[in-house]
């Protein structure tokens, strides 16, 4: 295909469904939909030939995230010449990566076929489906669909990242389809910790292909819009090419509990906290959760208070696109607070993973330039901890008991629900689509493996069900499925601005450094004889309190002087040789002496 | 007291029991007890005019170590001019000390006071109780005193640290009583998840205090001996002063499980794993866990071999001292393996806690020479991750699982109990004891905390409960109790051979290194004339891949050049001033150009 055809091609085929075009049942019917049983409903709007020539082309998967780990999630899905990527998250940065703010996933693939792509859908607001947009938004500028807070929340981080107004945005409303060239992409309401989310239905020419994005089913959402499980049935009975379901909570048997059962423990809680104040600590994007805790104030007679940066930001976004039922007065200002007797008042706060720089956290050391902890307050952390935290949570539980708060953080109050699906609904899921082929999605290893094995249980052949890595080409033509090859895919490290270049070599420093310090040799040469002009002189960070361990220091130095005397002048002159003689001596010495391998940087300054 | 006195009294106080020394019940029948019902079994040997001047010496009991924490247990017990130490445990360091080994108590207080020490008992012989006994008794060489099993894993320890032979060890049996001076101990079996574990009571002038140490009830436990309630029990109708009990697991509520219920699961699960390698990771001072297995070996028609240092370390103690029955040719050599079809073998490894060393981590990470993962391997992981190592834990699952292993890790078999009682068992040792005060200890601030509740609702009244913290000295003359004062307490970190030269300046700037990494400028003066002669210079590590930042660091070096040009020789002459110079320009272009802040180290070079 020449550069000509191409550009048109890219320009005929990236286009959105208008806000009020009808959904994608309608379309088909119009359209002359294809006979095969397997694919339905595939929109595109081509001449019966030109159909059948697509049908034939094989769809390919291809997931850069999400697979044997949580968060970054993504996936590219290809067909012929056209491709789209669902979700563009982040994952936090494990302990191993030291200064790393957090971790996306690796573009190589996606800009090696820029011109190939016709958008980006998300499914949700969260970071672990958002979080990587900007940074890929900055490489391939294409425009971007999700449903309406989805869209408020991505304003918001492209604020951020000085990309607002230079990317389209889309709403696209549950029901609504979006085309990406051959393809077209359903988005399909479910139920999850933050609203708005949706599941897609993908019509491909080799059939139909759903994500479900995280989800879960809850019968008494706080919205009213429980998931669509009428859809995800209807597309079962047309005949589902591939399932590609979230794994989060496979090894949890039975069902994750509705969101209004945490607005039912507010409830008993706050006659509890009676003439206390109340704190409330939970995720931001939780908006329901926010709004039960609102409801409760209302109810109560109490005023809220909002702490916390990104808890400010989503209320805000929240409260303007309609999200947020707020009566009037309910808000007030932090600065307003002193106004309300402490009893009448509820604080909302971020902190409530014990993030050392939260709101929350602040307050319980005692570090919180307007909230000081004491025996009149009542705190309700409405959260579990993320793996990884306990540690920082508990130890903000121990700092607010110790003021003297009274803290309610166990299972004991029913105050923190899952937003994913736990095995009764991983099956009805699967049985309401029934899948040919089966790829567990987001989770690690032993979700994807314990998903996997609820789909055998359901009776999908042990073949039809695929346990993929990143990177992995999925390629179905409808009839097999199969990984048959390879992309670049990994984790792309962003410290401060540098996106990727905190590489393996650097993080592998950073931890040497960390474990034993360091220590510097300095020495001058003077460039025509070659003699030693100045130190050796020793200098450490991070190795030992030096006031204290002078000798060591001073026998050290005693050592590297011995080594240089023992230089012939050939070696003087070899310098490389000479850095690895003056390291390894101080290295043995040091290791000797202290069982310590602080990194070893022998300078040479030529004079 | 001149100094021949208290060296006379030091002699005379320090003496143990002969192992066959009735108990302390025969004692006190024998030797005149004191009348006051508070007190009535202390065994001093001393003229009733004596007792009575000793009882208005108050008791004070010094916790250093295990109260608003987990670990490094240890606490001082003082009564006139005698003081003894009960535990000497170690801590595993928090994320936020990198480099750091171990972490042990600040022993300032017993070595001001090393000649009124008379001893040191210990509980049991796990790390968190025994682990600072060595780096004690480097300080000050005292008799230790305890249970035989402990006494031979304290032997180990002393050996690695050589200590052998250097310390007087003696071992105390079950309802013996150690003297101390004017105090007695006496030795109480409980259960724990380590066999020979004890509690004691303190028989002091003042009254009785009881330290429960690490304990649970287990009606059915492996070698049939259940704790000694009624010793409890009489204790309590007797008169205990002051309870300090184990606050591990004060927040779950019912009573945990017997160990039995784990050698009923293994016994299923060895059926389960027919035909299969089975490989068990436990916690390797579990010796009656090991006994299970060993059980289940030899019904099920298994060799057993034994991977990982301290498993191999404790269970030929165990072996040696008769707390494990093995019948001959149950255990095999590693080397032997081969030997054997692998459904005929059971490994028992270390690594239960994904300790990234530890002999499964290895296996997990196909990394261990003798043991290769296959579909044939059926793996049992008999613990619960220890706060902090969730995340360790659940990669080496993942690992193990990616090579096909089926591995039993949840709580859906019960693959592990806790050694540790829950609410029920703390209120039934509150029950049999019924003391006047209540100390809750072993436990971070919300254990202790949620411990203190339980007393409060068994009518121990409010001011008789305290929640201390390490260094407080409680004083109590039998009618009151209170904290008087404070000494020196705190935390001294091991890195290899350093104890305590690793202190906060040190793992500031670890972290900081950690965090962003560094850049060194390094510039040569000429001392008579203050000329630069060379440099500036720049190097870096853990910061950026420089060979992909080259135009930032020539950029920062000519930023460095300039800021030396326009210098003058006064400020040349300065050299604090000249490095505060150059690191703040330095610092403040790095910000701006990447938002990172490594660390700047400034070295001038004289020539």
């Amino acid at each position: 295909m020449n550069e000509k055809e191409k550009t048109k091609k890219t320009r005929q085929s990236a286009s959105a469904t208008p806000a009020k075009k009808p959904a994608v049942r309608k379309q088909s019917a119009r359209k002359n939909p294809p006979k095969n049983d397997n694919i339905p409903e595939t929109p595109a709007k081509r001449r019966s030939k030109a159909v059948k020539e697509v049908k034939k082309a094989p769809v390919r998967i291809i997931p850069l995230g999400g697979l044997n780990e949580i968060g970054k999630n993504m996936t590219v899905f290809e067909c012929s010449n056209d491709m789209f990527i669902l979700d563009c998250g982040l994952a936090f940065p494990d302990a191993d990566m030291p200064g790393v703010d957090i971790v996306i996933p690796d573009f190589t693939y996606v800009e090696r076929n820029r011109d190939k792509i016709r958008g980006v859908v998300i499914t949700h607001g969260h970071e672990d489906h958002i979080g990587g947009l900007a940074y890929l938004l900055k490489k391939i500028n294409v425009p971007v669909y999700a449903t309406r807070l989805t869209i408020g929340l991505i304003e918001g981080k492209l604020r951020e990242q000085g990309l607002y107004g230079k990317v389209q945005l889309n709403v696209v409303e549950p029901k609504k389809t979006v085309k990406m060239g051959c393809m077209a992409v359903e988005f399909i309401k479910v139920n999850h910790s933050i609203p708005d989310s949706v599941g897609m239905a993908i019509h491909t020419p080799a059939g139909i292909i759903v994500h479900t994005g995280d989800f879960k089913v809850d019968y008494s959402p706080i919205d009213g819009k429980i998931i669509d499980l009428a859809r995800f049935g209807e597309l079962g009975s047309r005949g589902v090419l591939a399932l590609m379901a979230d794994s989060t909570n496979a090894e949890r048997p039975g069902y994750t509990h509705s969101e209004r059962t945490v607005g039912e423990s507010f409830d008993k809680l706050f006659q509890k906290g009676e003439g206390k104040r109340i704190i409330i600590a939970t995720f931001s994007s939780n908006i329901h959760r926010v709004q039960q805790i609102i409801n409760c104030a209302v109810r109560y007679g109490r005023k809220v208070a909002v702490f916390g940066r990104s808890m400010i930001n989503v209320i805000n976004t929240a409260i303007e696109l309609g999200y947020l039922d707020v009566p009037d007065g309910i808000i007030i200002d932090i600065e307003m607070m002193n106004r309300y007797e402490s009893e009448r008042i509820v604080l909302i706060t971020t902190g409530s993973q014990g993030e050392p720089m939260s709101a929350l956290t602040r307050m319980a050391m005692n570090d919180h330039k307007k909230v000081n902890i004491t025996p009149m307050d009542f705190i309700i952390i409405s959260a579990t901890p993320i793996p990884g935290n306990e540690k920082y949570v508990t130890r903000v539980v121990n700092e607010l008991m110790k003021s003297g708060a009274e803290v309610v953080y166990e299972a004991m109050y029913e105050v923190h629900v899952s937003g994913h699906a736990c095995q009764e609904e991983l099956k009805l899921m699967l049985a309401l689509t029934k899948p040919k082929f089966f790829i567990p999605v987001h989770g690690e290893y032993k979700h994807l493996k314990k998903h996997a094995g609820l789909a055998l249980q359901m009776g999908i052949p042990k073949e039809n069900v695929m346990i993929a890595a990143i990177g992995n080409v999925i390629e179905t033509d409808g009839t097999k499925m199969s990984v048959t090859s390879q992309v670049p895919a990994g984790r792309v490290l962003v410290d401060g601005l540098g996106v990727g270049d905190v590489g393996s070599i650097v993080l592998r420093d950073r931890k040497h450094l960390a474990q034993d310090g360091l220590i510097i040799i300095v020495i001058g040469i003077e460039r025509s004889s070659n003699e030693v002009v100045a130190g050796p002189d020793i200098i450490s960070r991070g190795f030992v309190y030096v006031r204290e361990s002078e000798e060591l220091m001073v026998e050290a130095k005693q050592l590297l002087a011995e080594t240089l005397d023992n230089c012939s002048a050939a070696e003087l002159r070899e310098w490389n040789t000479l850095k690895g003689k003056l390291r390894d001596a101080l290295s043995d010495y040091i290791y000797q002496k202290t069982k310590r391998s602080p990194m070893i940087l022998p300078i040479i300054m030529e004079t």
